[in-house]
């Protein structure tokens, strides 16, 4: 008979095979199933589901968690701290209530596809005003200190509390507001007609390719194919896969979609294979993953130096576009940044302000402060406050992200989390390495991917995001890193310096 | 409170979904997953196995089928009565058995690869008398009639019986080895160097999708891929997919692999999807299954009226191979018959001849009356008795499947059922359908695809194989069809008309 934690240890690794199953299977429906294997897939999904909730909430499993307390053991306390978290955060959810949630957000999904594309913010209200009574509910059963939001940003960034993200995201907007004013009304404007000439699909696919490469990704243990909207996925660290898209006529889509996705995937790649499918091998929040993909994207993949090496191979995979294009003026086409509405198209310097919005806005969504009703207005008064610009429909203001219709408030925070950790990450990753630049510049990403597995990927879950911070940089997280690099970066390049 | 069958057919729709779970981590395994994936797709794949052996299993499925009775409704009855038989094999099989067998043949497996590779059958035959005695277990447990034989066969075959296999294959064998015969001593052999010129893999995928799409394969419902070994599997008839491999100094092996394929899946996107998931959307044996694999890569793809309507857009692939070359001298290319060493090499005459081989050897291994020291000189005899050429080696001889590695005993049969029911439905559909080589010679594939689909598919599993041909051709299987399709074609091809 094995012992506690051994039991324990393998109904663990049953529902860590579980979600990898899971994984590869919704992997399949957004790379390769046919058009018409839609409905058999969502049949094959809900079983693995509904089989995968019976392990989480199994009696024999709470009764193993009983049995098992603290050893002084990291390994073994980080394995046995998650899953009772995971078994009581389960157990606290009424099945009726997970089923309500699902059956409303696949309904509000289309219902949002469809007033989005329409402009018809009144037709999605009902359903945002179902989803946020279901997730108010969630977020009684699952109790939390100071309100309701922060049970449900929990989810995803454990740990996480709302009034400390608040701050945070205070002062990173009063930092960057002034910023991006400056850099809009420097004189020396960025054009990148130079990104936005022709680049041939199959060119596109070999460059990244080439650069995932370049930033250590192991394609002997992952994969690169093509979906409508790119992602990362992992059954493990031996099998992660990225996704990306092609348009023939911009080039940053696919190229930094790829050194994004491939950060995600580095991270997953880093895991310890020894602790697979248990939360020592598994990715200990979405900020930090966001940190990840945010570094190799921006810190490292829009940087001169990264360029210093690569451009040469950027020119001969693309002559026409690029062949009589000096670097320095390609570092800038990359790297223009103005406010925009949109999200997903948003530049580095900006982004973080449509994530701002969107934690304020739903933050008091959730509490009451806001009726669905008023959403509206209050997205465009405050995308004029901190971008600078209002929409002028909803479709490219409060309808333009999916994340509401999927149930997903408390999401939001960890991209603008994952941009502050990478900032100080990178910072300390630079002190640490020395020359880093230098390194970047010479096509040597052995070394930062090597500084981020010690310090950060192979801890998977031992360390909270705000602990793993402290421990790695000596600091709390703030906004500081972020700032300087940002200022560091645009002032130059809008010359401001 | 759903009725007992509703009940029933839940539960059965619940294993039938994660079986096309299972079936999608396979396919994956075999087309896309990364090298080092390989251990974590094991964990992965355990688990699917242990869930669905504990549904299978489950008490509570014992008991709806104790109250689930016949109703006359042909398709709850079928329903119930292959989910009774399911659940009876499952829990006459003790779990210590299956999993002697999983782990014996998984070592088996890689012995034999080894073994086959090195010629050396001694290492092998430990793993064989191993297998042997648990498949001996296995068939004990299961219980049969006549032989144990019977009981193995049954897995692959339901209803299948050991000694009129034994009658039917005694008929073929002494009606095969004379025509066999007469094709070798005619003067006018078949020279096959032009489907042995040079194919490029590009345009050999582009015709091979060609002709897919021509024999009704539908695309929105399937998937073509690359794999080692070519296979199709299904996930519901709407996601059905299916593998090949490409050899640019041979034509046949991936053209004719998808032709074969593709029959496999036609089968299996003709199920009736409001069945998906259960007996009556799944396919009733794999003889049946082979029939439709062999009916459009022989009798179909092999055949004259088909390449009158496909040779020019063959041409068009290929002009350097086939430019110049007549639509009577490349149809006889493809028909070159001869007798071989190994089976999936063989031409489709001397095909049969293969497995009468195997039958014959493996009936009387599993009873005991052929010990498994034994088995090169009986292979080499009979090989020189039925094929008229004995191996020189055992890597070509006994050692060249891996069948017996992966205690597959009893599969072998299927194969040359599935030639003689093809050869007998074909006959039918060529009477029922009147004119059916003017319609193949002017591309119309879909009304023999209908007939198909009408007479076998969309029954599933309600008729066993040897019921259904009944039905369909109004006689029980006999070799008269195949000998009379295979004179009537060979003949005049070796100038014997």
């Amino acid at each position: 008979m094995p012992d506690a934690y051994t039991q324990l240890l393998n109904k663990i690794i049953e529902m860590g095979r579980l979600a990898a199953v899971d994984a590869l299977v919704q992997w399949d429906q957004d790379t390769y199933m046919p058009d018409q294997g839609v409905s058999a897939r969502a049949e094959m999904c809900a079983q693995v589901a509904i089989t995968s909730h019976q392990l989480q909430t199994a009696d024999a499993l709470g009764e193993l968690l009983a049995s098992n307390s603290e050893t002084g053991d990291p390994i073994r306390d980080t394995n046995i701290r998650e899953a009772k978290r995971d078994y009581e955060r389960a157990c606290k959810l009424p099945a009726e209530l997970v089923e309500q949630l699902s059956w409303a957000s696949s309904l509000a999904k289309s219902a949002w596809a469809q007033a989005r594309q329409e402009n018809d913010f009144q037709a999605f209200a009902p359903h945002l005003e179902e989803l946020l009574g279901l997730v108010r509910q969630k977020a009684d059963a699952l109790g939390y200190d100071s309100e309701p939001y922060d049970a449900l940003v929990d989810e995803y960034e454990p740990g996480a509390k709302t009034a400390e993200i608040a701050s945070l995201f205070g002062s990173l907007r009063e930092e960057l507001v002034p910023l991006v004013r400056e850099l809009t009304q420097s004189p020396n404007q960025i054009d990148d007609e130079i990104v936005r000439r022709h680049y041939p699909e199959a060119a596109q696919e070999a460059l990244c390719r080439h650069l995932a490469a370049a930033i250590c990704f192991d394609f002997s243990a992952g994969r690169l194919d093509r979906s409508v909207h790119p992602f990362c996925t992992s059954m493990g660290p031996r099998d992660v896969r990225v996704t990306t898209r092609f348009d023939e006529q911009f080039f940053s889509p696919a190229i930094f979609g790829v050194l994004h996705e491939v950060g995600h995937g580095l991270y997953e790649q880093g895991l310890d294979p020894a602790h697979q499918f248990t939360p020592m091998g598994a990715a200990t929040s979405l900020g930090i993953h966001e940190s990840q993909s945010r570094l190799w994207e921006n810190m490292v993949g829009r940087s001169l130096p990264f360029w210093k090496c690569h451009f040469a191979s950027a020119q001969e995979y693309f002559p026409e576009a690029l062949g009589s294009i000096s670097l320095n003026d390609f570092h800038r086409a990359i790297n223009k940044s103005a406010p925009s509405l949109i999200r997903v198209e948003a530049d580095e310097v900006t982004y973080n302000l449509h994530i701002i919005l969107r934690f304020e806005i739903e933050r008091e969504l959730v509490s009451g402060r806001l009726a669905v009703k008023d959403v509206p207005e209050a997205w465009n008064q405050k995308s004029q406050e901190i971008l600078g610009l209002a929409p002028s429909n909803d479709s490219d203001g409060c309808l333009q992200d999916i994340h509401w219709s999927l149930a997903g408030f408390g999401y939001f925070p960890t991209y603008a989390l994952g941009n502050l950790y990478a900032a100080q990450f990178y910072k300390q990753a630079s002190q640490d390495l020395g020359n880093l630049d230098e390194q970047i510049a010479r096509g040597e990403a052995q070394p930062l991917r090597e500084w981020l597995r010690v310090n950060i990927h192979q801890h998977g879950k031992r360390f909270r995001a705000g602990e793993l911070c402290e421990r790695v940089t000596g600091k709390r997280l703030t906004t500081a890193p972020l700032m300087q690099y940002l200022s560091g970066k645009y002032k130059p390049l809008y010359g401001l310096a």
